[in-house]
């Protein structure tokens, strides 16, 4: 049975068309979440119809947001223009006549590395996208969190300071507000300032990519900064650790791509910091599908039509 | 069928005997743990003996340690004196032919509250007991979480504050190290010197009961502790509901007979820093079944035959 699978952010749409657990191909077209929902929904409506060409049945759909993965209802996905709350499965379905589950995508991205990337055959998983946000999602004991309104696994809003910096989620000290993107990045910009010798002064736009390549030339402070990013990184670890008792962590979204740069220093900190940390042998790994883990994920929850309850097997 | 229940603290051995979800009979043991583990055994084997003459077929244990809930072993307990590592479920099934079962006792809380408690019904359940440590255990999607090593649910060991008061623990700024029993008191010792007017400075010893009698009396100073207190375990809760998204929040434990006094500190913290607070609705609640929650616990584990795997209906 042919089955597609969707990943809808901000700047692109991703699909693709699965048949036994294989991708057989992949397609992307500009999301254009900036021209407003009807235009998304538009695309969307268009994707069924290419499955719907291809031979395909069933459609899982990884959606931004708050969604309630029972009804199909996607409420104020960021960034897409005018969305505030609409039955997308409804919509979906109603044209094309194809069976459509929607599913939040960080759940999507754990799904996706937990049936087919690094948390094959696990029971415990904490998986965190390490990104402009920092998200993710839990299974424990085989089965995915999913909470009361569907809102489980904020990892990225654990408290790491309450007196720490302020978050755009309009907390103060989440671990967002010290590793995503921008504020790691406002955090160079400042640093830098007080290191007139290092490399980052060459650049006035930081991103990680160019605080990864500084630290690979050798550049101190961004080898500090990369140090205090995975430090920070194993203080949420530690939280989650007590919290979940899991077999392996999965780092995955832009940043991981880093691992090898804040790796060591997030490890230093589990090892003080874990309670009976040897006895447990948690495992901190990269995420294995890239960008493609979402749409596995989607897939996946397609499967099982949207069975998440049963999908430890 | 009529089930046995223990509970086994570091001053006493409750235990009571169950039918059709009763507590018919309950009763009570020093525990003498400083004498030693084959002191504590002994105990519990006689207890065995008192469920046999009373016509007992199956025992649930509730075990401070680390508790491997499948093979019933328990590792280095806190306050037995010499237990380093046990197959209890063996040592009390043998000689008493009884079918025994064996749960972490914060876990066997979580379990008598959920069931017979203030979580009755519920399937997203985050339980924390306050006193000279910080326990507590989750239930996600009508499941107990328990982890790799069946130790997941230290939510005494989250972080606050990563340069925060060293924990027992061996880590800094633990939920635990705020809001523990002794910290508490450690905390009060140190601000009433700073506070000369203070009821606390009638006192040399100081107990969580002396700090809410005073804060009763109208005392500024405990009054303020006890807000502190509720606003460091909201920090906590935070956390916690951004992990979990829970219908309920269950505050058991000796402290948390002083509800009335932090609550609303707690509350305060929780409408600033929680994301979607109000569309969440979750209620943070006080425990029911007070010391006897453990032992409900047990029984329960007993009755499904520790199969926590499947105790969602």
């Amino acid at each position: 049975m042919k089955i597609g699978a969707v990943d809808v952010g901000g700047t692109n749409i991703f699909f693709g068309v699965f048949e036994d657990d294989l991708l057989l191909e992949k397609k992307q077209i500009p999301a254009e979440a900036d021209k407003g929902k009807d235009v998304v929904i538009k695309k969307l409506k268009d994707v069924m119809k290419f499955f719907k060409e291809k031979g395909v049945s069933r459609v899982g759909v990884g959606m931004p947001g708050l969604v309630d993965h029972n009804a199909g209802v996607v409420e104020i996905p960021p960034n897409i223009e005018g969305w505030i709350k609409e039955n997308l499965k409804m919509i979906l379905q109603k044209d094309s006549e194809l069976e459509v589950y929607v599913i939040n995508d960080a759940n999507a991205y754990v799904l996706g590395e937990w049936k087919f990337g690094a948390g094959r055959g696990k029971k415990d998983v904490v998986l965190l996208t390490l990104g402009t946000g920092v998200g993710g999602g839990i299974v424990s004991g085989g089965k995915l969190l999913l909470g009361k309104t569907h809102a489980a696994g904020e990892v990225g809003h654990i408290v790491i300071n309450p007196s720490g910096p302020l978050c755009k989620c309009g907390q103060r000290g989440c671990l967002e507000a010290y590793i995503g993107n921008k504020y790691f990045e406002d955090r160079a910009l400042y640093m830098k300032k007080k290191f007139p010798d290092s490399l980052l002064n060459n650049y006035t736009e930081i991103t990680p990519r160019i605080i990864a390549e500084c630290a690979k030339k050798g550049d101190r402070l961004s080898t500090y900064l990369w140090n205090e990013f995975g430090h920070i990184l194993g203080v949420g670890l530690v939280t989650l650790i007590h919290i979940f008792d899991p077999e392996i962590i999965i780092l995955g979204g832009g940043i991981s791509k880093s691992f090898d740069l804040f790796i060591n220093s997030t490890l230093q900190v589990l090892e003080n910091r874990v309670m009976s940390y040897k006895k447990r042998g948690v495992e901190v790994v990269l995420a294995q599908l890239g960008d493609e883990a979402p749409l596995y994920g989607a897939y996946y929850f397609a499967l099982v039509k949207g069975n998440v309850e049963d999908s430890s097997h």
